[in-house]
């Protein structure tokens, strides 16, 4: 039996890993949860599960729900999250939470022994140095949750880091893959929200319309597996099913293919190094997938993947900016503040005006942060204001 | 430094994995050989390494060469294999031996704690049962150097075979995939020949024609890997670019992929668990490589898969009868004195009329060769005499 947490249990990553804990629950407890404002889906998984500590983003809900469910026990705030990220008997944490939000419980987790299952990328993309030596002295397992990172990790099973000649990263290219930059200019924020393959929350699905996501990935990976930039591949595969590859020395080609469904690498980064049916789970049939398709990822059309590329060369602090631009860009394109192009605009000012940090501390990452989002604010609002 | 003895290495699998220890000075050395009649290509061998036994087939080259060679030992016949194959400094034979003749020399290696680098499948397809068994006792390692083996072989570094859905073995169709069995009626050894992926000898090239190599392939599949016939799959694939996959209980597929080069696995086989770089193997492209393609095989189309299935299923000494019926018959074919279609019948005939001995030993195992061969050959001249 091993015992779980949930940071952002409410979200996208939360809510498939309740299903996974749901469909096995002679193999998982879930210890602690958190969600943030969505109250209601809070009441449908306590409906399933008793957990010993629940965390809520503000001091209203935490008030509510403590006289709603009197037997179980719980905090709130971002005091309340390291809570959920340390809680005593749990053995692995699902970081679900969306943004630079889960940086900092994922440093608490890791600081007392807890194993992590991460899908917030931006943990591992802002202070992904600070992460690897923590995760070295502590004796973690951090297992990477995100498909791309999820198929790599298991292209290295049984196989030596050392080895490897490239990554070789999949995407789908997002759902205006076959448009030209001209045909998503004034696209709205409902047709940029329809993902081809995968289902994902709101900010990831714009981040992989404009490659930002793959961008992100990117980084990520350099930080995972310890590989430079230079030897991490991009390719469209618009079909998802080959979720990654990893090229070794002698030209062998390891790939990880499956149905895209998150709840995969999710139950994945649980069972590790098992693998466990799932009747939700549908295998691929090479009856109706009969072609797998592969082109070249034009930096022109996707400047975000570049952009993405760069900012990992001249490393340190400008990851932590083209991660903060990016969510706050996104952010305001979601309000409806800002047309498309401008999420890729934005992010390349911010980043061009950005003068890097080698080695930021965690300190200076937050700040690094801050400064980037207003920064990107001011930006809209000058903009704005000249139009 | 790893010592390496190859039987049959004049042969296709032989001469490319004279390339690799040629490519590899530094790794390998070159214990022991055999080669057939081919005693151009053994000298060619010896202008290059000068290995310590070297077996021919038969006494009058053996002269020849004792004579032309003092400085090297020289051996011939059948007791010259079993030297080669037990050369006492030999870490790993590779058995590139083609037909039921490498059968008994893996035997010895075995049984003389030797390591297997295995292209002769017809060891495993009939007499798997023995082989395993042997394995265990002699505590050795048989790494498959088919690519299709060898890619089930690699999807399962780190994994656990108790994890495993099933199997999917890819065959590129042969070169007739996209004609009709009408059409095939009268092709001739020449159009036979040419395979559109692979380089190999003649008789696996007929074999992929007939996808009879991909029936021994389910069989040596479900031996090396002690996996049912009903979790075996096989698709056709014409690109050859992805070698096999395993699906695990979890609906993951993992892939092994890459050019299609017998050099490859061969050399996977002597440095296992690592690799290596290699100069003369071109890595996948993804700029050229655009789509991969598959789809169901019909066993109409072919019905030496089906056979091969049901021979596997029947178990015991059905397995050896379909691998020597069919040896016999596509020499026949090869000899231009039956039709490429009369392969199939005569396999078809041959297995029908056999009674199957359940756990065969090694002298029942060579017993039914023989009469299952002069089976074919009496059944193809009373078809001739009936013409």
């Amino acid at each position: 039996m091993k015992n779980i947490s949930i940071l952002g249990a409410s979200g996208s990553i939360g809510s498939q890993s309740i299903e996974i804990l749901n469909n096995n629950r002679d193999k998982f407890t879930l210890d602690a949860i958190s969600v943030g404002e969505n109250i209601d889906y809070l009441r449908k998984i306590l409906s399933l599960f008793t957990p010993k500590l629940v965390c809520v983003k503000n001091k209203n809900h935490f008030d509510i729900l403590k006289s709603e469910y009197p037997n179980i026990r719980f905090t709130y705030g971002l005091e309340g999250l390291f809570e959920i990220s340390t809680f005593p008997s749990t053995h692995t944490v699902i970081n679900g939470l969306v943004g630079n939000i889960g940086l900092m419980p994922t440093i608490h987790a890791i600081e007392n022994g807890k194993n992590i299952a991460l899908a917030n990328k931006e943990t591992i993309v802002t202070a992904g140095h600070i992460i690897n030596e923590k995760i070295k002295k502590h004796n973690v397992k951090l297992i990477p949750v995100d498909s791309e990172h999820s198929a790599i990790f298991q292209c290295l099973n049984g196989e030596n880091k050392k080895d490897i000649n490239k990554l070789i990263l999949t995407a789908s290219g997002g759902c205006f893959r076959d448009k030209t930059r001209e045909e998503i200019k004034n696209v709205t924020v409902e047709e940029a929200l329809k993902h081809p393959n995968w289902s994902m929350g709101a900010k990831i699905t714009i981040d992989s319309t404009t490659m930002a996501n793959k961008g992100l990935e990117v980084i990520e990976a350099h930080f995972l597996f310890d590989i430079p930039y230079e030897n991490i591949n991009v390719i469209i595969h618009k079909e998802s099913i080959i979720h990654s590859m990893i090229e070794f020395k002698d030209t062998t080609i390891m790939a990880q293919m499956g149905m895209p469904d998150m709840k995969n690498p999710i139950q994945y980064a649980l069972t590790y190094p098992d693998r466990i049916f799932n009747k939700d789970f549908s295998p691929l049939d090479f009856g109706k997938i009969t072609s797998l398709n592969f082109s070249p990822v034009d930096f022109n059309r996707y400047p975000c993947v570049k952009m993405a590329f760069d900012a990992g060369k001249l490393g340190g602090s400008a990851t932590t900016v083209f991660n903060s631009a990016n969510e706050e860009a996104v952010k305001l394109f979601l309000e409806r503040k800002i047309p498309f192009l401008s999420i890729e605009t934005l992010i390349y000012e911010t980043l061009n005006s950005h003068s890097v940090i080698k080695n930021p501390s965690l300190d200076e990452i937050l700040n690094i942060d801050r400064e980037t989002r207003n920064f990107v604010i001011n930006l809209y609002k000058t903009i704005k204001a000249t139009h």
